[in-house]
């Protein structure tokens, strides 16, 4: 099971929003919108995946992790050293 | 004009990829991918539309704020700090 | 006992050498240095700085957070909650 | 002339500040404060000094690149390739 199960309709939604977001992008600059306010939407839509990778780093620790840990061994620090790979990456894009 | 006039088939076409990325996490999520997997392409689009950013940013400024600099004035001052504005904005999301 | 316990000294270095570079930052000022030099190792102190919170995020989870799951119940997912918080004021940092 | 010039002493007070700061997070560390607290700390130097370097890009900008650009030519070019470079930098770190 996935950590993020109990949620899955709602990050949906919120990555078919994204998507649409993605989409008026575009659709600013076909439309030749001034710079600032493209840039201005780009900078929301990033927040928006930023938002969905916290919630899923969330998920990730309360579920995965923490059932790894439960367990103990070489699993657990296994799950914990992934999960440090991905917060790494996340805290440089 | 806007700044990014001579790249904008370019942007669209990055927009476009991004969108089928953001599609594709969503796809991601259906098929109860793993965490970590779902997160490092999150993280991955998130570098894309920061790519995005930085690009229009880029032409912003070579275009738009160098030509309202070349005529001086209070309209200058002023796309200098709207555009520090938007760096700001970056800089947070 | 802190997570950061066997690393103390580590951390203890390179903190002194980050206070060194950000009294070096100063110099620069007092010394009219290029802005874009001072910039630079601004962004140079200020990575050092995130690498520091990542490894003590590092630390924490391997042995705070760690310790609480494999006694689990309340003080687990207290814990967790709690290292997300952090995680994600990292994030916005 | 340096962009910061009018405010160096604004800029030296930040840092006389910051690197206090510094010496405390090492502090915290010899008296084995809990991870999240020096963390959190982290957190908030961190954030001090990308105070500290928008505010530099801000004068950067506003003096030299403004500047630059006023007399047009490759140094305007030069100047703007340089300041982008900074912005990159600054979303890097």
């Amino acid at each position: 099971m996935v950590g993020y199960d109990a949620e899955k309709d709602q990050y949906l939604k919120r990555l078919k929003r994204i998507e649409g977001q993605v989409r008026g992008i575009a659709g600013m600059i076909e439309d030749d919108r001034y710079c600032i306010d493209v840039l201005t939407q780009v900078s929301a839509v990033t927040r928006a995946l930023q938002g969905v990778a916290v919630g899923l780093m969330d998920e990730h620790l309360k579920h995965c992790v923490s059932s790894a840990m439960e367990h103990g061994g070489d699993e657990a620090d296994e799950k914990l050293a992934e999960a440090m790979g991905a917060i790494k990456l996340l805290l440089k894009s």
